[in-house]
């Protein structure tokens, strides 16, 4: 049989295997709970309303639902959409810069083919979003990072780094920042890095990728407004999903930017798949119309703001004073920064053969400068309860491992 | 505002707009019949067993159908898909060979992006389906066309290319082959053109892909066997949809390759849109076991036949000696050569101005010596009789453009 890798062209170097899935096989065939992953709690999905939503669509769109739609999404949903943004505080200056995506995934995939040519600078969260530096790293992207502290991404670093890279002759195009319940540290930033963002990005003329899986379930009152709406000069681009405020099975997201940047992505949707789930579409745009994603939304800022609770206290209750993580006001996660002396890539075999507890090592969501004692720990998916007692398991390990004093 | 075309990528070169449409464009606002499109015939969808299946699936399947899935697509699903090949004559070793993509059109993307490198040849049909011919664009292929006729692809011409290529020291890699009712032309490739085109790959040491979207609703009993089953040294990357065997809207189709080939792939398809939508699968994986597939297959069978029937037999009626076309065993199009004074692109819009027809001229469809004076028709989606009024007013007007004798 013929060896089709060796087929395989240059580009495919680009495309990094995750070492962390290696470390979480680990897991199988153990009775470990996973501080891991960052899946959405089934609770929050809706049930019965997705029955009577087929019946509509059967009954009343079967011809336009169940058929080919445009590249760009299918025109009512678009529209629904962005009635959605709006009512939720999302400038949006008409449907025609919307596109809608096969997943936030794929927003940031088409953003960056579109934008990000070979050698081109990226300034990244550090740490950020895998998935994200892996796209940029697709388009042969040089990626530099700005450190993320409990306020978000810190603009003074921004700009301290794309003014020497520009002062050295290098193109910086982007930044990409996840501005609210940070993935994976959970923090926000605040509304004065937000404006001094904006402001960088128009003083050296820059695009900012916002992406917001997270801001629709938040669970303070207080939260800062969104980059895309304080931006007065077309500069963001905004992108976000249905996986978190409707369920991940219809796969859709969408990128709210200038018409011309949406164009771009138009263009290369065509050939990357044409387009998304027209049943997705109608599914999600009924359930905007119904108010299913609103009782989805509420259902999640309940589920997900105990668990939250749940790890936060038993950080607290077990790790003060040894440990610091952020208190996210939303998201799925919170990274815990350990005593310097201790290799979060060792504990985390330890802490699955030992305790059966899993969690993500930080120092993959580094471009530059790896912290490898810090662990994103995730409380979306396990049951309050369950995500206590891992917890806790986990905090008899670090105390283990932390040297007196 | 910021023209965010300027920071376009240099990348965005190799995507080309369709003039096509903006031809068509012509056809807004005026009552065309359209022999352009490809869109499947709604009366052929499913539908109330959709209702049942949503049922099925929020009281059984809840936490996996609408939760995130793998990459390559979800693990059952990939079963039941293998099953239904292997039912339908198509060979497959295992499950593991098959990936889930969102539409053939990210199949071919994928593949070309995994195995295709600036200034690789591939082989493509002239003329061949315009969407594959655009992937492998971006993939920076230099493209050559080997001729179609009734019987398909000629796999001398491969040859003869592929030998003078490899001559000058051009990395050919690929074949790129719509064997079965081929988009544009309608023609199938016989069972000997099949394996003579096998025994070249193997060679000269190429890869070929398959791209089936029709086989499963031929009109006629007799179709040759594929590629994928009579290649025994894993040569052929197969790949199909459920547009045309279920409905468009589920935006769902897969790769059947060897594994090292589908590995490349699920790589890839991580970051373009980490998977496809997990509730698309369940329906579709329920409708093979609930033989809702099945019975969408005998109703496209006779749906398209009919239509078939109406436009080759308006054709035979009214342009017996004036042109020359394809009777297809399957799929929804044939291609029409007309007197090679005619140029069918101004034909096009003398069709849609005086005529209210549309059809898609055929030059597109070709990457090296363009015919001019071929039209490709569709009987896909308008009702079989209004295909044999658009059909014969076409005909008046190639009539009255075909120079006597």
């Amino acid at each position: 049989m013929v060896e089709g890798s060796r087929f395989y062209a240059d580009r495919m170097k680009n495309v990094k295997a995750s070492d962390i899935r290696e470390i979480l096989k680990l897991t199988e065939g153990r009775d470990v709970i996973s501080l891991a992953g960052g899946l959405p709690d089934p609770r929050v999905f809706p049930r019965e309303e997705l029955v009577d939503i087929m019946r509509a669509i059967v009954e009343e769109s079967l011809e336009s639902a169940l058929q080919y739609s445009p590249t760009k999404g299918a025109t009512p949903f678009r529209e629904t959409l962005r009635g959605f943004l709006s009512d939720n505080g999302v400038r949006v200056r008409s449907s025609d810069d919307i596109i809608v995506t096969t997943g936030s995934q794929q927003s940031l995939f088409l953003a960056a083919q579109v934008l990000v040519g070979p050698g081109d600078v990226v300034v990244v969260e550090e740490p950020g979003y895998l998935a994200a530096i892996n796209v940029f790293n697709y388009a042969q992207a040089r990626m530099v990072g700005a450190r993320v502290d409990e306020h978000g991404m810190d603009p003074e670093v921004v700009e301290e780094k794309v003014k020497r890279l520009k002062g050295e002759g290098r193109k910086v195009k982007l930044v990409y920042a996840n501005p609210t319940s940070q993935n994976p540290t959970g923090s926000t930033m605040t509304l004065e890095r937000r404006k001094h963002l904006l402001e960088i990005a128009s003083r050296y003329d820059l695009l900012i990728i916002e992406d917001d899986p997270y801001s629709f379930f938040t669970f303070e009152e207080d939260k800062p407004p969104y980059l895309k709406t304080l931006d007065t000069e077309g500069r963001v681009i905004y992108t976000s999903t249905f996986s978190k405020i409707l369920m991940p099975g219809v796969r859709l997201g969408w990128t709210l930017a200038d018409e011309t940047i949406v164009l771009g992505m138009e263009s290369l949707k065509q050939m990357v798949d044409l387009h998304s789930a027209t049943l997705s579409q109608y599914i999600a745009m009924e359930s905007i119309k119904r108010g299913i994603v609103a009782s989805t939304i509420d259902r999640a800022r309940a589920i997900y703001r105990e668990k939250r609770d749940a790890l936060i206290e038993t950080l607290e209750e077990e790790l003060a004073g040894l440990a610091t993580w952020t208190r996210p006001i939303g998201g799925f996660f919170t990274m815990v920064e350990l005593h310097p002396s201790i290799n979060a890539r060792k504990l985390l075999v330890e802490a699955i053969e030992r305790k059966g507890v899993a969690f993500v090592p930080g120092d993959s969501f580094y471009v530059e400068e790896k912290k490898m004692n810090t662990m994103r720990l995730s409380y979306s998916f396990p049951p309050a309860e369950v995500i206590r007692v891992g917890a806790r398991r986990l905090a008899e390990l670090v105390k283990e491992k932390t040297p007196p004093g």
